[in-house]
């Protein structure tokens, strides 16, 4: 698996740098930031190894016009933690618009470009204590936008996929079942305290300990005759009806594992079943209930692939949880904010496309970090 | 709402009556038992009612050939307590066949008709303990035929549909989140023994304190853009990652509340999305998860209504529970056993249609126990 040739520590290594774009994406349960840093010293000081592999970074234009290079930089907060984003936020050094001086005082009207329910619901909140306006992009139009804004970089690897790049989109469907409810329904079952952690425990799992599996239903066998293994889930959680066990009898890493093969097992089959109206053979997955994980991703393709009888790929990027605030932070590019176009075809970092089978993942990178950064060029106009 | 004139309480009035033929579906979570009782004196000691209603019902022949007059009735366990089951079974006076002399000694090779997964894995405990083998029929086949068994008493009033009386049918897809689900979480969750149980407590509670709505996430606006109102469920389960509430603090009430509509919707959505690929505009829903129970009908039937923009309907037909072990009793037809074959034109029963908004709810009849029985004729070839 390739890594990231640096990725920083967002706490630290930016609180002090020039940050010229920020973008949120507000949702119920996280708060994803997308934000430019622009190289300056403090900000060279962490990338040594970067800088000594890629000197061209530090150009300073390309076609006469001023360039600012630096860094996309990714961050996510719980958004029953909004404070903890509001303390990062006051903490970054924000020079907003990019080319003014940073040492002068912020204008008194400072918009930032924000997505999702909580641009809406935290408006008041982020006047209150960051001197913010939230400059409102639609959610699903951020979504497309930042999904458009991945594919370019991955388009040379993968020739067959359709990119709009109008950005023209229709929503055709959705679930009420994702991480929301992984996280919701794992944190009343097991106690824990993290997605992360519940994500972690689920490694460790089995399934078959609360799934009702065909096998268990025909006594081993299976139900060949309509393609159904004994090891398929007839039932999630099944096992808990017959079992006469406490919910403390259970180890919390099984019931990770169910609770995880039972969400990502649906998500696959109604993405694919929605696929298939519109005769889509690949269906890119996106949001935080991925966040790069490894089996989540495999469940959602061995779904994909099981309904679709192979005709179907799942197929997931890097930084996928952080369309919405890419979207948004790719809307700076429309209004010419400042005078500044976001130049994205610009590519200096490892891509990786991995297959396993009848699983294909493209990652920009597959560092195990969700936060992150990539290199990125900002060009006056 | 129309009540069956009779319905027979199983484990006291058929104890003694003359049980002709019997089948089961043997499912992961419940045993469904549909047996054909003749009427006979002790019966009609429980008919009054009806015998006097209905005096047709005791004519002995309409084409010359012998007939048994009774009722076909419906019984559940669960397959857990399947000791039960088999208690049940031996107290009741199996006169298979029908014609035969129930006085003398049932023959030494009993054949009983059995579909689902444990008619493999429990073949030899009915061997074992009652001296049935069981003769096993495919689970698709009978869900098939019981389906088509049900439709034809409610043809006369839905004009409409399509039924292949053929018998030809594809499993075109599935969904392990279903009525195992339901309960398997719910008895983890609530500390509930029973799905009944469960499904009475969901009566009481609400979803919203639970529940992620998109008004949650918006500060109480909508999402109208995209057609999702305030209070659509954004994230079942939502609520429960940033409540910082032990399992505990949530109401039973609420929680099964959240459950039935988290699984009825996504059933709905699945079975819709389904039903598209086949340009069908009516969903019959069956399965145990169902049981008559209005608000679950109502969730799955919204669902299919959002989903589809008015254009398709849910659909329910009363006994739907049992379609599987009905098809396995319609199976005695095939093969002429005892020179029997069961009469299914002969309707003299209730029959209830209702019709609620975009809900069209098509019920045999609309009592509240599921167990019961409905009047029937067993002729003589």
């Amino acid at each position: 698996m390739d890594h990231l040739p640096n990725v920083s520590n967002q706490r630290n290594s930016q609180s002090q740098t020039q940050i010229s774009h920020l973008a949120l994406d507000i949702g119920g349960s996280l708060i994803k930031l997308v934000y430019f840093c622009r190289y300056d010293d403090s900000c060279r000081d962490d990338d040594d190894e970067l800088r000594s592999q890629n000197d061209s970074l530090y150009s300073k234009s390309d076609n006469g016009q001023p360039v600012l290079d630096g860094r996309i930089h990714f961050a996510k907060f719980e958004t029953s933690k909004i404070s903890d984003c509001l303390e990062f936020l006051s903490s970054l050094k924000l020079c907003l618009g990019g080319f003014h001086d940073c040492s002068a005082p912020l204008s008194d009207k400072i918009f930032i470009k924000a997505t999702g329910g909580g641009a809406y619901k935290f408006a008041d909140l982020f006047k209150e204590k960051l001197g913010f306006s939230l400059d409102k992009e639609d959610e699903m139009e951020c979504l497309v936008a930042g999904a458009n804004f991945l594919l370019k970089f991955t388009k040379k690897l993968l020739h067959t996929w359709m990119v709009d790049e109008d950005g023209k989109f229709e929503r055709v469907s959705g679930t009420s079942l994702g991480g929301g409810t992984f996280w919701g329904l794992g944190r009343l079952l097991t106690k824990c305290r993290n997605f992360d952690e519940l994500l972690e425990l689920s490694h460790h799992g089995n399934n078959r300990v609360i799934d009702m599996l065909v096998g268990d239903i025909y006594g081993g066998t299976d139900y060949a005759k309509i393609g159904l293994s004994s090891t398929t889930i007839a039932s999630s959680f099944g096992k808990a009806i017959s079992d006469n066990k406490e919910l403390e009898e259970y180890e919390p890493e099984d019931i990770s594992r169910s609770l995880l093969r039972m969400i990502s097992n649906n998500i696959g089959q109604i993405s694919y079943l929605n696929a298939l109206r519109f005769g889509l053979k690949r269906i890119f997955f996106a949001g935080f209930f991925i966040r790069g994980h490894a089996y989540t991703m495999d469940t959602i393709s061995v779904a994909v692939n099981f309904w679709s009888k192979g005709e179907a790929k799942a197929m997931f990027l890097r930084h996928e949880g952080f369309l919405g605030a890419l979207g948004a932070f790719m809307s700076y590019e429309k209004q010419c904010l400042d005078g500044l176009t976001v130049n994205t075809t610009q590519q200096k970092f490892p891509i990786s496309l991995s297959s396993a089978g009848d699983k294909i993942y493209c990652s920009l990178s597959s560092n195990s970090d969700e936060n992150g950064s990539i290199e990125h060029s900002v060009h006056g106009t």
